[in-house]
């Protein structure tokens, strides 16, 4: 297939590896551009004068091309809904005063263990359209609303079934710990009953925890994660969302793939990241979502070279949205990142911060034809607008999907 | 036609009158329930089985049916567009610095003069169908691009073509000084040449002022307004939005219908509007697409029984985003309102503050029908998940539009 006629092509191509600094603004446009696709991989990009129409063309009509977006941080699975929850926010309730009555992740964690296995595989349905239709072509998945075996088991069945897009799944079976069993005693139960069926089911890529006050220490993270890396998977954390307490620095130590949220990290954290192979994911909706208004230090990061990755962070709780180019605004009007900065952050950054780098987030000769056309001739109008859904089309593999 | 097999009817019927303090949260739902519609106008609404299914029947699957958004305040019409000084703001510069620079309104005064009128029609119609697309039926819509009598007189008439859902037009030749005329002088210009014309013309219903330090003045505010009122239009005026200045306090003094932002509105201001017929109308999208955090006082507006509006903003520079339901939720998650609350004040009190509260906002007999339905099961996700489009379709006196 032939894709010709592109107002703008946004190839986030050049050198391999993530983009860091100011590079995260060099983002390859091609004005007037074309690009050729074979066997769902991109054979060629160039200017479309360079290309010959064939039977198989596609005309974009001066519209925009991106690569698809690779969200590296959801929650997409859950059983029923925390809309009681959301309305007590809007009455004055804090998150933390939901969770500790009861509600926030035992709520989901309760409706998921009660929901069908086809209630489960519907509302993942429905979500991976909602992804789609704002453009995104992969998401990172995670479980952790079961926190029993069978719970967990059958999220990431779920996860790892059928689905219009790439679905990288992670078990987050140490996501909170479940209201019948003591702390260490569902550590326990992680490191030796979930995470083995996990790896033996190779249902996960990666292994992911909460650690945080009335979630896990710093000593359940270690003792989770060596686990973890003797079965052989990838580490993703959750660090420094509510509280700051040195969880950037653990994930250092512990060598994670991501260390995720990062809303109180303070310049000692980012030093230490700055230092590592570690990636920041950035988690701005949740921040927005609960009203609050400390977001995490992305500029220090940048100008720091950190390979920042935006993610939606979609939940139940504490991010409804399933839209990248809404966490893009929040990115551009809260932290203040251009919006090419957040462009490279949603494509190439958070290709790599899924070990994906090679394959995915940039629309180069010999990388999947991951691919979404826009209704617009400036890509920065889709951090401009929001509220509104620019997208035309979205390809993976170079099939049309959305 | 008969809509049936209705989830969940929000009628917000009841006494007429807008909404007021807790009253704001009676939505008059009707679960399971039908409505019948003739000649465009809603015959009877009530629970589905008191209803015969006719040729002409609408099965709205279970699915949840509002009254059309009355979004009570845009600036949908503008040439050009305002992506670099996104940019510039998403690099650090403020509103006002980019504003006194030459840029802000002025470059879109700039970019609007020197349009066709095709090519605000086709942005106009572009609009439109994004405002549909989020479930507006009817908008109040400014000009103010123009600042000079034949583009006003353009924008306006752009506005009051055909269009997709209705339209009410307001004159706001006083949105800023042109650049080749003294204030003063255009104050002159504004009350002796483009306000009579408009009347004459009958190009708008609303007329509108902004006031604020380097635009309008009070006294400049008492001269246009007293224009107005001789001319027999209505007064709505842009007040507190930057900075305190006893502009909601004005607004009442002059009789506007509506006061417009209200961020930096005190406790004085508020007791001023409680003792008027003048209706507050909340945009805490601009706030938000600025990045600023203090956003208007919600709750002691509602607990002082005012009839709280809230709407778009929409306009290329302080708010990008033409979707009510994105307002919803900044709505609920920064100004802490309840979910039924913030319908409240984008259906029947909206529709009230336009002077049609008699014709739209609510789904009662004799009211148009100008209605939605959304794929969702409760109507407290429209504010819940962002980001997201879940409407199913639009009407507009009975005729599907979207």
């Amino acid at each position: 297939m032939l894709v010709t006629n592109i107002g703008q092509l946004v190839t986030l191509g050049g050198e391999p590896g993530p983009r860091r600094g100011r590079a995260m603004r060099e983002l390859a446009v091609i004005p007037d551009a074309a690009m050729l696709i074979e066997n769902g991989l991109i054979v060629a990009t160039g200017p479309k004068g360079a290309f010959e129409a064939d039977e198989d063309t596609l005309d974009a009509g001066g519209r925009v091309v991106l690569p698809g977006f690779v969200d590296a941080h959801t929650h997409p699975v859950w059983g029923g809904d925390r809309l009681d929850e959301f309305e007590m926010r809007a009455s004055g309730a804090t998150y933390e005063q939901i969770s500790k009555s009861g509600g926030g992740i035992q709520s989901s964690v309760r409706q998921t263990r009660a929901a069908t296995d086809d209630a489960l595989r519907e509302k993942f349905e429905k979500h991976c359209r909602w992804f789609l239709a704002g453009g995104i072509t992969t998401i990172e998945a995670k479980s952790g609303y079961g926190l029993d075996l069978e719970t967990e088991i059958r999220m990431l069945r779920t996860l790892t079934g059928p689905a219009p897009l790439r679905v990288i799944s992670t078990v987050l079976a140490a996501h909170a710990v479940p209201p019948e069993m003591a702390r260490n005693k569902y550590v326990s139960c992680v490191c030796e009953e979930i995470l083995p069926e996990v790896a033996r089911g190779g249902l996960a890529e990666f292994a992911d925890i909460f650690v945080e006050d009335g979630f896990f220490t710093h000593d359940d993270a270690r003792r989770v994660m060596g686990k973890v890396r003797a079965l052989g998977l990838g580490i993703r954390m959750h660090v420094d969302q509510l509280t700051q307490n040195g969880g950037a620095t653990l994930a250092v130590e512990l060598g994670a793939t991501s260390a995720d949220h990062l809303e109180q990290t303070d310049s000692d954290g980012i030093k230490a990241l700055a230092q590592s192979r570690t990636f920041p994911v950035l988690l701005p909706a949740s921040v927005y979502a609960l009203g609050k208004t400390k977001y995490p230090e992305a500029r220090q990061m940048i100008n720091q070279g950190l390979p920042v990755v935006l993610a939606t962070d979609f939940n139940p709780g504490s991010s409804p949205t399933p839209s990248i180019p809404m966490v893009m605004n929040l990115a551009c009007t809260q932290m203040k990142m251009t919006p090419a900065e957040a462009l490279s952050a949603v494509t190439i950054n958070a290709a790599y911060s899924l070990c994906r780098g090679e394959q995915l987030g940039s629309l180069e000769a010999g990388k999947q034809a991951d691919f979404t056309i826009w209704d617009i001739a400036d890509y920065r109008e889709i951090a401009y607008h929001f509220g509104v859904n620019q997208l035309w089309r979205a390809y993976v593999s170079g099939v049309h999907v959305a």
